[in-house]
């Protein structure tokens, strides 16, 4: 793991924009690893600064507070993560993405960052859901570039993301195996 | 307010089941209140039993963790606050039920003891959902016992109740007007 001595006093190693990369990544790694160690309340800005190598006033130069660090960490951890499913069909599409969307809430590291980005409460909502927003609708309007139609995508949210979400966070109750394509057919209707 | 002489320091003034009652609704106010003041992350045992005006001892003999007593609270303050619709249909309970839910998640207060209670991740799910389960189910089992048909519980949730909480927790999108009508639609078919 890296000190304190490993990032910050070590002048003129690396350009600028690699320091910054590396103190971001250090700090980052370090709250997930300390989500996944303790409750979210025992996590502090000193806790993380010391986890990560790095001085506090440096975590709080670049995240004023630390909503605004774990806001940083969700965004990061819920995006990118995920290939857009592009099976042929917009069926298939929704189908495919629901289960890699359960996949990855499978994962309690990655429901320790989310539990902990939600309590933070940002302004506009939580950082985890902007990627998984553009990807439904990615695929929505590929259905209509192929001439097909498809719901909005406030109805396929309601649908398909808010009870992926819902059970992962307020009830621990996993999907059932048929789960995907049942919601899929409740958006779309039932395949004929 | 209670101070700590009120509740600690006048032996014998109240039955004990008396006084039980009144710490636990003094330590409850003073959760709501510092919820509402703070941001979650600065809740701590000692700070909720200053603003009770009870020792922590007090607290955690109580509530052994601060999520056992989020946990606590946001059970009571998502219980029993809302009555199950009767209109004589399913369609017509289920449609007054989703839009006295929107309005219960549009108090502020009421989502920062959600956020707090799901930051605290208590085994089994969120304290928040258990009354809102309990009341679909009745509504649902209502429908049965007339002779009508009625989804399962778990498709009720996962089309009402988790894009509801979903909006509230993750987006603040709030739902658009014709939304109860629309969810409700999806989930028992366009009327005829």
């Amino acid at each position: 793991m890296p000190t304190a001595q490993t990032l910050e006093e070590v002048p003129g190693t690396a350009r600028p924009g690699g320091r910054s990369a590396r103190v971001r990544a250090a700090v980052h790694r370090a709250v997930e690893e300390l989500l996944a160690e303790l409750p979210p309340d025992a996590l502090s800005v000193p806790l993380i600064a010391a986890r990560a190598g790095v001085h506090p006033t440096t975590v709080y130069r670049r995240w004023p507070t630390l909503g605004d660090l774990l806001a940083a960490v969700a965004a990061s951890r819920f995006s990118g993560d995920l290939v857009t499913p592009d099976t042929g069909t917009l069926r298939g599409d929704l189908e495919t993405w629901v289960s890699d969307v359960a996949t990855d809430l499978a994962d309690p590291d990655a429901l320790a960052v989310m539990r902990a980005a939600v309590a933070a409460g940002t302004q506009g909502g939580c950082a985890c859901v902007a990627d998984r927003h553009a990807q439904l609708a990615a695929m929505l309007e590929r259905e209509q570039g192929r001439g097909g139609s498809a719901p909005g995508l406030e109805a396929a949210v309601d649908s398909l993301l808010a009870p992926l979400y819902y059970r992962a966070i307020f009830t621990e109750a996993a999907a059932p195996p048929d789960w995907a394509r049942e919601r899929v057919d409740a958006l779309l209707g039932a395949r004929s």
